[in-house]
C-alpha cells in the first residue's frame, strides 16, 4: 500500500518523485500544510481538497494532550476524526515537548514534561511516541528524537545524537512488533540529528541507515542557524541517504528556500509559515510579500496576486482583504490562509516542473530575488 | 427592478411572498444573515451562496466608520466591494449609534456621537444616513430613527416618535431628490417606532403611511421586553400596514419566535443570533440546542443534527466540533456558523411551506417546545 519512486533526478540531485500511501498519491517534492490540532487553521477540509493538498501534517504532542490519542483511536483514527481522506504525517511530539512544555527532563528512558495546557506531568518515550501515532493512524509516523537548542556545544550535540539513535532503534523495534501485530498500515521515518556538526550529521545518518527505515527525515534544522548552514547540514545527510527512500526536511521553510532544499535532494517539507503569516496579514504573491494592512492597499481593486488562480484571487480584492483585517474579521484569516496555502502548493508545482525541465536553479534565483529580503 | 408580491395569505394573516431586487429574487418570509462589517462573520461569500442566502444585512454605522462609505462608493458600492451578488439591506446606523457609541446627543437635527473605534465625533442626520446608504448602494435602505431604551417612559417615547416621523419625512425627501438625480436603484423603508405603547405604535404607522414608503419596518422591539409584548406591538403595526408592501421586523429573533412574527404578517427578519451563538459553541438542531463544548459530546460520532442537510453535518461529527472549540481553533467558528445559518434559513423554508399548507400554528408549537426553554 506504500511506495516511493523517483521519476527523474536533475543534474544537481533534485528528485521528481511519487509517494503513494493508503490515502493518496503525492507528487514530490511536496509541501505539507500544518494541521496541528486536527485542522489546518482557518481552513475546512473542503478547502484543502480544493487547494489540491494530498498530505497534511498533524502534531502528536497537541493531539496527545487534547483530545487524546485514545479518544481518536476509539473514534476510528485521525483521518476519520477530522474527516480528511488525504494522507497525514504525524511528528513524534518531541519538537513540541522541547519547545512548548515546562519542566522537561530528558533521561535515557525518554522525556518527562508538564503539559502547557494543564500542567499535568507526562512521560514521552520512543515507544510511547510510536504507540500514540499508531493510535492516530497517520500514514507516516516519526520516531522520537532529542531536539536541542541552536547553537549547541559539541558535547551536548553528541549526547543528544547518541540518545536519538538509541531511541530510533527502540522506536523501530516497538513499531515493527506492534504495527505488524495490530495490522496497522503506517510508514515510520527516522530522523537525522547532529546539530550543526557535519561529522555528527553523517554519523547520525549512518546509524539510522543501520536501523533501516522506509524514509528519513532531517531534523533540528531551520531553528535559528543561517540558511547556508541549514543547507550544508541537509546536504551531509542527503549525500548518504539511499536514493530510493523519501527524504523529509522538517519545519521548512521560507518561500525562497524551498527550491534550495529540493536541490539538495529533499522530497518533503512542512511549515506553519503560510498559515501563520496569513493570520498576521502577510500574503505571498508572485511579486513578493503583500503586507495587506498597509494603507496603500485601501483602494486597491486588484486581487492579492494577479497571477494567482486560487478562488480568493478570482473573487476578492486587496481593498476588501485589507478591510477585513482592519476590522478584525475571522473571514480575513480564512481568505488569507487559503491564498497562502495555495501559494506554497503552487511553488511546489513550479518546482516539480522546474526539475523536469532542468530549470530549478533559475527558479531558485527568481524566488531569492523576490523573497530573501524582509521578514518571513 | 423592484417588486413585491404576496402569493398566498393564510387564515392567521401569514404571508407567502416574493421580493425582487436588482440583485435577487427573495422568497418571503425571509431571514437575512447579518454581515455587519461587509462579511457574515466566519463565512466566505461562497458559503452564503452554498447556503442559499439571497439577501444579507450590512450595518451602516460600522461601514461608515470603517472603511467609510466614500471609499466603498469609489470602489463601486458594497456589492462589488465584498463581491456579493445577492441583495443587501442596510440599516440606518441609528440603532448602533444608540447602542455602541459614546456621548450621544440627540437634537432635532440628528444624533451627534463619538465613534467607538477612535473617539472621533460625527453627526448622523436623516439625510446623512440616506446619503451613506446610497453610497453603499444597498438594495434596501432604512430611514434614521431614534432608538430609546426599554422600558421607556411614555413622554420619552412620544418625543422619540415625533422625531422619528420628522426624520422619516426628511429622509424620504432627501432620498427622492437624490436617488432620482443619481439614478440610484434602491428601495427605502420607513421604521415604525412607539416603544411599548399600542397607540403610539398605531400613530407611528399612520404617520409613515402618509409619507409613503415601498416597504415598512418595525423597529425598537426585541430589546428586552417580553416576547408577548414584542408580538402585540408588531401586530399593532401590521394591522395597519398595506398588504402589498413588504414588512420587516428588525433584529429578531430566537428560533422559536420566527414563526410567531410571520403569523403576525412579517415578511423579513434579521438577527445576529445564529452566527453569534455559533461562535459561542451553541448549535441549533431539529431536537433543540446542542452546547457542543459539553463533555457528553466528546465521543459523539453523530453529525450536529442528523436531520440537517448542510455540508457541515454531511461531513463532520459532534466529537470533532467539540474538539475544535476546546482547542480554540478558527475552524470551529467556520463550521458552527455555517451550520447555524443553514438552520435559520431552513426554518424559513419550513415556515414558507407551512404557510402554503396552512400549518404554521403547528410548526410554531413544535418550535416553542424545542426552543422556548433555555438561553438564546
Amino acid at each position: 500500500m506504500f511506495s516511493f519512486e523517483v521519476l527523474h533526478t536533475d543534474a544537481a540531485g533534485a528528485r521528481r518523485g511519487r509517494l503513494t500511501t493508503p490515502h493518496s498519491v503525492i507528487e514530490t517534492p511536496a509541501f505539507m500544510p500544518v494541521g496541528t490540532q486536527a485542522t489546518v487553521k482557518a481552513l475546512r477540509q473542503e478547502a484543502l481538497e480544493e487547494l489540491g493538498a494530498k498530505i497534511i501534517l498533524g502534531n502528536t504532542y497537541h493531539l496527545f494532550l487534547r483530545p487524546g490519542h485514545e479518544l481518536i483511536r476509539k473514534l476510528g483514527g485521525l483521518h476519520k476524526f477530522m474527516s480528511w481522506n488525504g494522507s497525514i504525517l504525524t511528528d513524534s511530539g518531541g519538537f513540541q515537548v522541547f519547545s512548548l512544555s515546562d519542566l522537561r527532563k530528558v533521561t535515557g528512558e525518554g522525556v518527562r514534561f508538564r503539559s502547557h495546557l494543564d500542567g499535568a506531568e507526562h512521560l514521552l518515550t520512543p515507544e510511547k511516541a510510536a504507540e500514540i501515532q499508531l493510535a492516530l493512524g497517520s500514514d507516516i509516523a516519526m520516531v522520537l528524537d532529542e531536539c536541542i537548542e541552536t547553537p549547541a556545544p559539541r558535547e551536548k550535540a553528541e549526547t543528544a545524537l547518541r540518545r536519538t539513535t538509541a531511541w530510533a532503534r527502540r522506536a523501530r523495534d516497538y513499531f515493527l512488533a506492534t504495527a505488524a501485530e495490530q495490522k496497522e498500515t503506517q510508514w515510520q521515518f527516522g530522523i537525522v540529528q547532529g546539530a550543526t556538526f557535519a561529522d555528527l550529521r553523517r554519523q547520525s545518518t549512518e546509524q539510522l541507515l543501520d536501523i533501516d527505515f522506509p524514509g528519513y527525515a532531517v531534523g533540528g534544522l531551520a531553528v535559528g542557524e543561517p540558511h547556508r548552514v541549514t543547507c550544508e547540514m541537509t546536504a551531509e545527510a542527503t549525500a548518504l541517504l539511499p536514493r530510493d527512500r523519501p527524504r523529509y526536511l522538517m519545519g521548512v521553510g521560507r518561500p525562497e528556500q524551498l527550491a534550495d532544499y529540493v536541490a539538495l535532494g529533499i522530497d518533503m517539507m512542512d511549515c506553519v509559515l503560510p498559515t501563520r503569516a496569513a493570520r498576521h496579514a502577510c500574503l505571498y504573491t508572485s511579486e513578493g510579500r503583500v503586507l495587506i494592512k498597509n494603507a496603500r492597499y485601501a483602494q486597491d481593486q486588484n486581487p492579492i496576486d494577479a497571477q494567482c488562480t486560487c478562488s480568493v484571487c478570482r473573487r476578492y480584492t486587496r481593498a476588501y482583504l485589507r478591510h477585513l483585517f482592519a476590522a478584525g474579521e475571522l473571514t480575513a484569516a480564512i481568505l488569507a490562509s487559503h491564498h497562502n496555502v495555495h501559494f506554497y502548493l503552487d511553488i511546489m508545482r513550479q518546482i516539480r516542473e522546474a526539475i523536469e525541465f532542468g530549470n530549478l536553479a533559475n527558479f531558485s534565483s527568481v524566488m531569492h530575488a523576490r523573497y530573501a529580503a524582509g521578514p518571513a
